[in-house]
């Protein structure tokens, strides 16, 4: 038996997929398997020697689920798995949910004698460390966090659920100051007017608020790229002292960096005590491979 | 009585000064005095009715000391509080120092059920902060931190030591990738000569690694000025994605900022178990303040 810890990976679509990569990669974990649900008979050849399963319970010795799911079913999923005694990391996104979530899977941990590291993506997630960070460091003032460029799941998802939309893509474009714009392409069934769809889409609650562009392609598909940002700015006060300037940025490839996060998340929920944790509540070294006074002399 | 955590200020030079502030402005802290070593009769008129004193025994209830004193002598003033019961924060800054502090303080904070938390300025402190935060986003890769444009103070006065030299201020300069450039401004003596006095900086252990720009004014003071900045950036790999690009960077009030950062360490302080830490062995949430369900709905 090794010393590594036994990371199985539930859901299979592009945070999943990356989630192989990121577990196989670090040095500190072994992959035990993949579980998909809804399960497909056909084994994806990437998987190759992976265990690819139907349920968390066909693998021995798991230590920590990563929850490649959707969000909205996070909050069924993970009590599930911490009923056996697996740590949990999810990257549920519905900001003003977190607080609820976390408490609801408090419970549940601790009975348990498991743990749940809640929203553990990069927004909400890193961005969130970063957010406190620069709260702590000048706790008065204003921060601004500006998405993008990068494709928008929600708002796609919401430009295809139109009729004569065959397929679609929504880009966050970021225009400063948390305020954003809405590059939209759309892909139209034959014989579908495009004025009618870009009033649809401009009416549509997800972009009434926001200055939406909408352009006609002829494939989305060759659009298509997981590339991502942001950019957090901070102008703040330090005491009494103001016109403290904080940046962050970032430009990354999306579902790699979610599940490396997940990843070094559930590293870190192995050295809590039973309970459920938003990552601002785990210190920032647990999730970090190393001892950690070689942690310190590193990056300290 | 009230509920406010009772902090203390050792030392009143830049940063205690700073310090003040921060402590008054802070909503969960009440200043309970400055302790001034070595002590000076003249209280200095900004304090009005702060209390100003040569020992913290002359203050009572004391939760919290905030080290405003040179790094040199933290490893000495630091047990010498911890054994009344209080919590030491230190902003010490001599970083192949670090691990070893942490680990013969931690002795005797925890026989003396107190807190110490070391290191906590801005770098080391909160840039540490962030290149964890690179590193649990993006395990392998490279970090570069670029430091300034602003004022070292250790390159100072080693300048300020030579023989002719009046006054000195040296700025450190960023050349991108971590490589920093020098420039001295001088001051001289009567009658001293300057290329004398250039060559001598220039292979001062403190410059002989950098490339060194020096200048001759006429008046140093007119000079100085407390801002810094810093850039940190990493080019990694999450998972086995390649090119994820992180960015952070700050231009502050150096001393604002550090006394900031040392007042949430205090508040943090209060809500660890006994031992000693470094910021990044710290729940970011615990260095922010409010109640933790209010600070997830906020910045999670």
């Amino acid at each position: 038996m090794s010393n590594k810890i036994r990371v199985a990976i539930i859901g299979y679509g592009n945070v999943g997929k990356y989630a192989v990569q990121a577990v196989q990669t670090a040095p500190d974990m072994e992959l035990a398997g993949v579980v998909q649900v809804p399960f497909s008979q056909v084994k994806p050849p990437e998987l190759d020697d992976v265990p690819y399963v139907s349920s968390i319970d066909e693998l021995e010795a798991i230590q920590a689920a990563l929850l490649c799911i959707p969000s909205r079913s996070v909050p069924d999923c993970a009590p599930d798995i911490l009923n056996r005694g697996i740590n949990t990391v999810d990257c549920y996104d519905i900001h003003n949910g977190i607080a609820d979530l976390r408490r609801e899977l408090q419970t549940t941990a601790e009975k348990n004698h498991a743990v749940a590291v809640v929203a553990a993506g990069w927004d909400p997630g890193t961005d969130s460390m970063i957010r406190c960070m620069f709260e702590l460091m000048a706790p008065r003032g204003v921060s601004y966090t500006n998405f993008g460029p990068g494709m928008s799941m929600g708002h796609s998802v919401a430009v295809k659920a139109l009729p004569g939309v065959e397929d679609a893509l929504s880009m966050t474009m970021p225009a400063g100051a948390g305020i954003h714009r809405r590059i939209v392409y759309v892909q139209l069934k034959p014989g579908v007017n495009f004025e009618d769809i870009e009033q649809a889409i401009k009416k549509d609650p997800y972009f009434i608020n926001d200055e939406t562009h909408v352009e006609q392609v002829a494939d989305v598909k060759q659009l298509l790229n997981m590339g991502h940002g942001v950019l957090i700015e901070r102008k703040g006060v330090s005491g009494q002292t103001h016109n403290q300037l904080l940046q962050y940025s970032m430009n990354v490839n999306n579902p790699a960096l979610t599940s490396q996060i997940m990843v070094s998340a559930a590293r870190a929920s192995i050295k809590q005590a039973p309970g459920a944790y938003t990552i601002i509540q785990i210190p920032l070294i647990d999730f970090v491979y190393g001892e950690p006074d070689q942690i310190i002399n590193k990056l300290v």
